[in-house]
C-alpha cells in the first residue's frame, strides 16, 4: 500500500522549473497555485530568482529548509530523473511530472521513460505522470495545474483521468456552469502513469471520508487482477464509475502515442465490473450524469420506476428508455391511484404510470407537481421516481424551490431524477432548483441510463 | 395522392372557435398567428364577435365570402363532425382539429373518434389531428400553435410528429438558442392521425423544393407496407430521420393512451429502414443532431472519417467511437504526411490519425487549425472530417469565421463536422460560426453517430 496522503492531503508544495516569465508554463502553474487559494507553503524552485510572484525561490529542492509534501516538475525530460532523485534525498512526498516526451513519443522517449521508471522505484517518493496537465484536490485547496479555474466546486466526486480530459476545458467548461455544477474534491491526470495508477486511487478513496463516488476515466490498466481485486473492495463500500477508452484497435493505438497505454481484454474488464455492479459509461456525458446521480441521490431500492411527465410524447420515450435500460415500470398501488385521482382531470385514467399531468397542471401547477410527485414517491411499489417536466409560461409556479425541498425531506430514501425542457422559465427553474442535489439532465436517455446505473450497482452491493 | 398543398402552403386560415378571452385557447392560437406574421388573410370564426384582435370575425366557416385554404377548430368534442362537415361545404383545403378527447381518452373517446373519421373519409377537406397543438408553416409564415414562437428559424428541415414533442417546449428551446439553430420550415405534430399520415407528409416533402430533409417522429405507422413504400421513393431524393417511440410494450401502452397509436412490427421496419439507409436515432438528441447534420453537410463518399484532435484523450475517445459506429479510420496519404509534418513539432509523428495538433497549436494557432483540416479534407483517403476542439486562451485566434469560411469554400465535397469545449471562448467561437452551416455537437457520441447516418445514407443511395 502506497500513501497518496502528501499527494492528495499537501500541506506544502514546491514548483521546480517555477519561472517568472508569463509566457512559460512554469509561470502559469505557479500563478494558478498562489491565485487558487492553496492553504500551505509555496516554494518556487529556480536557480536564478529571488522571489517568483510573492513567494520567496528556492534555487534546488533540496535547498528548502521546510518539509515538502508534493513537488510539481516543469523542467526538460533530460533532467527529470535527476530531479526525482534530488527529491527522494529531499523527502518529498509525492511528485507530479508535468514534463511530457516519455512513453508516448516514440524516438528516445520509451529510453527516457525506463531510466526515470527505475529511478522512482529505487526510492520513496510517490510520482503521478509524466505527460500530464496536473491536478486539484481541495481537500488542501490546491489548483496544480495550467487551466485556470475560478469556478471550481469542491464535493463528493473524487476523478482520475488520463491527461486532460478531466481537467482541462471539458472541465472548465463544467465548472464555469452556473446550475447544476458537480463538486468535485480530487481531480488527478495521471498522464502516463508510471507509478500511481487505479489501484492505488481506489485505496486512497475508500477510505477518504470526503469521496462519496470514484470516476475513473482509463486508457490502460497495467494490472487487470490487482484492478479488479481493489474495485471488489472499494465498490462494496462507496460507488465507481468507469469511462473506459481505447476499447477498439484504433483506440489502443491512439492510446499508445497518447500516454503510452497498452491494451486491455475487454471482457475480462467487462465481466470483472459486472461482478462489483460498476457502470461502464457509454460516453463522456453518459459518464458525468452517472457520477452526478451517484453523488446526489440515494441508491434505489429496485428496479421499479415511477414517471411522471408533462408531455405525452415524452412519456413514451421514457417508457421505451425505462424497459430498454432493464428498468421496470411501476403498477401503482390502488391508493396511489386515489391520490391521483383526486390531482387529475375525471376523464383521465389515474392509476397509469406514466402520470400524465399536463391537463391538471395547467389549472393547479404547483398542486399537480407536488401532489403526483408525492404519491408516486410515497408508493411501496416504486423503487424510484422520474419526471420530465415542461417548464414553461402556463404550467410555471413560483414555489419551485420549496417544493422540492419538500419532496426530498419527504421522501429521503428515493431517488428522484429529473429531465427539464423550457426556456426563461426553465434557467429560473434551475437557478430554484440549485443545491438541493436534485439532478437535472439533458434528456431521458442520460436520466434513466444514470437511474439503471444505480439500480444494478445497488442490486450487485445488496447480493454480496 | 392527397395535396397537402392548402395545409402547408395555406394562402388564408380560419380559426373555428376563436374567442375574444386572452385566457381561452382560441384566443392564443389566434394571436400566434396574427403575431407570427401569416401572409394572407386571416378569418375569426365566432358567433359573437364582430372583430378579433384587429379581423373582422364571421359567425360561421360557411359565412366567410372568400375561399379559405386551411381552418383550425378549437371547439368541444361533440361539434368537431358537424364542423368538418361545415368545412366541406364550403370547400375549405384542409383542417387541423385541436380539440382533444378521442380515440386517446378512452369512455366515449373512440366513438366520436368513428364518427369523425367516417365524415372525413365522405369528404374532400384534408385533415391533421385530433388531438393536436397546431403546427408551422414558414412557405406562409404560418405559427399556427398555442406555443408562442418569437424565434422561429426558417430552414431546410421538414418535420412530421406525434402532438408536443416537436412543436412544443423543446422545439422552443431550441428555437430560442442564440448560435446552431436549426432551421425548420414546416412542424406538423398530427396528434391521432386520423387523415394526413406519415405517408402523405412523405410523399409531399419529397417533390417539396424547400425540404432538404425530412425528419419523422412517430408512434404509430397505420400502413407500414404503405410507408416503407413510400419512404423508399422519398429517400431516393432526400434524406429521411426518424425517431420511433412506443418500441417496448410499455412505450406502446403509453402510447395508445396519448394517440392512440397501435403497435409497429420494429424488426418489419428496421429491415425496411435500413434498405434505404435511413437512420433510425437512438434518443431525441441523436435525432436533432443527425438532421442538423443532414441539414448542412455534403454526404460523405464513403466511411473514412479524418479526425484532427486538440486533445489526446479525446482522441482516443473518438477513434473507439468512429469504429464502433462502423466508420474506419482513414489512413492519409504520403503528401499529407508532408504537409502537417510542416506544421507539427519534429518529434511528433505526422502521418498518425488522429492529428494530435495540441503542441503545434499552441504556437501558431490559426496557422495549424486551417493547415491540417486543409490537409485532411484535402486527403483522397478521406471521406470526412471530425475536429475534436478545445477553445480556449492560448489556442484562440480571432479569424475563426474566416478560417472556417475558406475551408468550406476550398472544400465544398466533403463533410466537417466540430465538437468544441471551452468556456467563454467557445461561445465567440459559436457566434463567429453561425450561419457558416458547419455542425457543432455537444460530444463526439453524437457527432460519430451523425456521421455514421450520413455514410449509410450516401451507400444506400448509391447502391440502388
Amino acid at each position: 500500500m502506497r500513501d497518496l496522503q502528501p499527494l492528495l492531503e499537501p500541506r506544502s508544495v514546491a514548483i521546480i522549473g517555477a519561472s517568472s516569465s508569463p509566457e512559460k508554463s512554469g509561470y502559469t502553474l505557479l500563478k494558478n497555485i498562489v491565485d487558487g487559494g492553496f492553504k500551505g507553503p509555496i516554494y518556487p524552485i529556480n536557480p536564478k530568482a529571488k522571489e517568483i510572484l510573492g513567494h520567496r525561490a528556492y534555487p534546488a529542492i533540496t535547498a528548502v529548509p521546510e518539509p515538502v509534501d508534493l513537488a510539481f516538475i516543469v523542467l526538460p525530460r533530460e533532467v527529470v530523473a535527476e530531479t526525482i532523485r534530488a527529491c527522494q534525498a529531499k523527502g518529498v512526498g509525492a511528485a507530479v511530472i508535468i514534463t511530457a516526451g516519455f512513453r508516448e513519443a516514440g524516438g528516445d522517449g520509451p529510453r527516457y521513460q525506463d531510466a526515470l521508471a527505475a529511478v522512482i522505484r529505487a526510492g520513496q517518493t510517490r510520482v503521478i505522470g509524466p505527460n500530464t496537465i496536473g491536478m486539484v484536490t481541495m481537500a488542501s485547496r490546491l489548483i496544480g495545474t495550467f487551466v485556470p479555474y475560478r469556478h471550481w466546486k469542491d464535493g463528493g466526486v473524487s476523478l482520475m483521468s488520463q491527461t486532460g480530459l478531466m481537467a482541462g476545458a471539458f472541465m472548465n467548461e463544467l465548472m464555469r456552469a452556473e446550475v447544476q455544477r458537480l463538486g468535485i474534491g480530487k481531480s488527478l491526470p495521471v498522464g502516463n502513469k508510471i507509478d500511481v495508477d487505479e489501484v492505488d486511487f481506489l485505496a486512497y478513496c475508500r477510505r477518504d471520508p470526503a469521496t462519496r463516488v470514484v470516476g475513473l476515466h482509463l486508457e490502460g490498466i497495467p494490472d487487470l487482477p490487482a484492478f479488479l481485486r481493489e474495485l471488489r473492495a472499494t465498490s462494496r463500500e462507496k460507488p465507481v464509475v468507469v469511462l473506459k477508452t481505447a476499447r477498439t484497435a484504433a483506440g489502443q493505438r491512439t492510446a499508445a502515442a497518447h500516454t503510452g497505454a497498452d491494451p486491455v481484454d475487454m471482457g475480462a474488464l467487462d465481466e470483472g465490473l459486472k461482478a462489483c455492479g460498476v457502470p461502464r459509461a457509454g460516453d463522456l456525458e453518459d459518464f458525468m450524469s452517472t457520477l452526478k446521480a451517484f453523488a446526489w441521490q440515494p441508491l434505489p431500492r429496485g428496479p421499479r420506476v415511477g414517471v411522471v411527465t408533462w408531455t405525452g410524447a415524452q412519456g413514451v420515450l421514457a417508457m421505451d428508455e425505462v424497459v430498454e435500460a432493464g428498468l421496470e415500470p411501476a403498477t401503482f398501488t390502488a391508493e396511489t391511484g386515489r391520490r391521483l385521482a383526486a390531482l387529475l382531470p375525471a376523464w383521465q385514467a389515474a392509476d397509469v404510470n406514466p402520470v400524465d399531468v399536463w391537463a391538471a397542471a395547467e389549472r393547479a401547477a404547483r398542486a399537480v407537481t407536488e401532489g403526483t410527485l408525492d404519491s408516486v414517491l410515497a408508493d411501496p411499489n416504486t423503487d424510484g421516481a422520474l419526471a420530465l417536466i415542461l417548464a414553461i409560461e402556463g404550467v410555471d409556479f413560483s414555489e419551485v424551490r420549496q417544493v422540492f425541498q419538500g419532496l426530498k425531506e419527504r421522501h429521503p430514501t428515493k431517488p428522484l431524477y429529473l429531465v427539464i425542457y423550457g426556456s426563461g422559465v426553465k434557467t429560473r427553474w434551475l437557478h430554484d432548483l440549485e443545491g438541493l442535489d436534485i439532478p437535472v439532465f439533458f434528456n431521458s436517455r442520460l436520466a434513466v441510463s444514470a437511474l439503471a446505473a444505480a439500480t444494478r450497482y445497488a442490486q450487485a452491493r445488496g447480493a454480496r
